[in-house]
């Protein structure tokens, strides 16, 4: 349950969500552990830089190991080590944008929406599944998560209105389904260990649509909300307006999710305009990359450790920085020289100052 | 310097090895840090684990980043960010097996040996470089390491008698000529802080050649003692007579190590005929190929997590073990669903196990 303490002075909500396995300070920002493992970094890391909740993904471990299994092995906080709060996704992007770079090769589409749900193949091996919102609520019940998302239709950043808005009304009726499903379901975990659904707008970049959307999810008295669609292609379209337009109508004692958003400065922004929690594969999938974040005066820019200009440079990333590399003084040169070495540690360092910057950066927010 | 203590009961020689980055107890276990660092683990977990000292390698150090920049940047402990000792290897064996590896594809030698030193091409650019015995020397001194080795010949597996006894030839003179030029450079180096410098007994199996090539290289009167060559195809050769001679032979006041050796079963027997330094790419190579190893009653086996039996194994790899993937509950089940998955973390986890196993090993090897 989300308990909104008060507004900062610039805008920013500073709440408590209440889940399963511990209070969350809000605003907060979830690291991506897609396959259960936030790439290269060990829980004991994610703790030490004061993470406080990871996000996993339901298609991505549906797939591999399967479900069942993770049940069966004592949930998924049991099997990847890590006791803090779960969120999953719903699986429906990862189906939805897998599909659609395999459609792009095979010229065949691989995913097929109907009332009933959503039929893909999987892309590690081609099988054939069947995801349904009671199917997908179970998945995530299975696995024993904090928060659970419902099955939605993510449109493609070039979709037209009418398939927008046709992606609202089928992902309104999932939401139905989903939360009655998700509410027999629920009956028999004591409340202390229920987890929570949220219910997801739609819209795309349109003012009616949203409005509309909303209205009808928050009809459905989710325990939070999750403003979906705007990740895609948010670099080349202006969601601002959109985000305003959310952080604005959506219910004030309830937590808003920005799903898979996006940049620091992008995360400061959207906390003025009420939004609460963020996810994003940016820090992690750019350190691998040798991208860092340095923070210059209150913006924070991209530095690339594989520019040659880094090889003799033996300062920290950032100073004053108290990531574990910066801390530590492992140089630009050093982990530049890792990276370059197709070296794992210099991978992971990169990883953990990214990292530590968002989570640092959210948290400093409370204080704005 | 090396003070022997005392031999246990099973003949392991119990020591201890005064170096200028602190004091290691005998036997000991090095985890090879090839450039630079322990694939996937940071210097934290190997202090964690017991690690005394890693092995570093000299040729790829000195083809990137090169040993100029690491002394410019504090030299190598700083630059890693290791504060305990470090040996590196000479360089010569990478520069025949990578050479060799590159002969077999382009059919042209890029490996030549002569009087002045060894000439090869990089495996990373096709540069041209020469490694004498001088420079090979000098290059570890800008590392700042704590234990030397000098350039020798480390002939094949496959090799003659008449070229080993080459090879032991040039590498005794290449051994005079490395002495000398240490000895003239470390007078500038405070005695607290100078390193130490091994000869290399090379000799393959022959008894006749290892008694002439050890008396030879005791004469120089190094601080320590290498048995080289024994690594090479030692699977399909049997090295142990030859490892008994080095035992008896070598002087029992210095320190005597043996160079790539190998399993935990070898290493158990090698120290109870008398020797005390080991290193091997075995436990974190076989780790990322997700073989781990696995102690049944004093022998030790190996498992491989890919195998299908493991998907649903809620076990940790072994009971008792006392590794960071063990102590903190990974699954079988986990690690083996990470290193399908091509996650990181995974191997991470196999590889903090497989070098525990091997630095308790030898840490235990002390009270048998």
């Amino acid at each position: 349950m989300f308990k909104l303490i008060k507004k900062s002075k610039s805008g920013v909500r500073i709440g408590e969500l209440t889940t399963a396995h511990g209070k969350i300070e809000t605003p907060f920002f979830m690291p991506v552990g897609t396959q259960g493992s936030v790439k290269g970094i060990s829980p004991t890391e994610l703790e030490e830089m004061g993470a406080q909740i990871i996000l996993c993904n339901t298609y991505h471990l549906y797939l591999r190991p399967g479900e069942k299994i993770i049940k069966k092995l004592g949930g998924l906080h049991k099997f990847i080590g890590w006791n803090k709060p779960i969120l999953t996704d719903s699986g429906g992007y990862q189906v939805f944008s897998l599909g659609e770079k395999t459609v792009q090769k095979s010229k065949e589409s691989l995913v097929k929406i109907t009332e009933e749900g959503v039929e893909f193949k999987s892309h590690l091996d081609g099988s054939k599944h069947m995801l349904t919102p009671e199917k997908v609520i179970q998945i995530q019940l299975d696995l024993g998560v904090d928060i659970i998302m419902p099955l939605d239709v993510c449109p493609s950043g070039k979709a037209t209105k009418e398939e927008i808005k046709n992606a609202c009304d089928i992902t309104l009726r999932w939401a139905e389904r989903s939360k009655k499903y998700f509410d027999i379901k629920i009956k028999k975990i004591e409340p202390k260990k229920r987890p929570l659904l949220h219910g997801i707008v739609q819209g795309g970049l349109y003012e009616d649509l949203r409005r509309e959307h909303a209205r009808e999810m928050i009809k459905l008295d989710f325990d939070g909300y999750s403003v979906g669609g705007l990740a895609v292609d948010h670099e080349t379209r202006n969601m601002w307006k959109t985000v305003k337009l959310m952080g604005e109508i959506l219910p004030e004692n309830k937590q808003r999710y920005l799903m898979g958003v996006g940049t620091p400065d992008d995360i400061i922004k959207a906390t003025k305009l009420g939004m609460d929690m963020f996810d994003c594969v940016l820090p992690t999938r750019l350190a691998r990359h040798g991208s860092v974040y340095v923070k210059n005066r209150s913006k924070y820019k991209l530095i690339n450790l594989l520019n040659s200009k880094y090889r003799e440079d033996g300062e920290v990333i950032e100073k004053g920085c108290a990531c574990y590399a910066c801390k530590n003084g492992y140089s630009k040169a050093y982990i530049s020289h890792l990276i370059r070495s197709n070296e794992m540690f210099g991978l992971r360092l990169a990883t953990l100052h990214n990292l530590w910057t968002y989570i640092k950066l959210t948290k400093s927010l409370r204080d704005l």
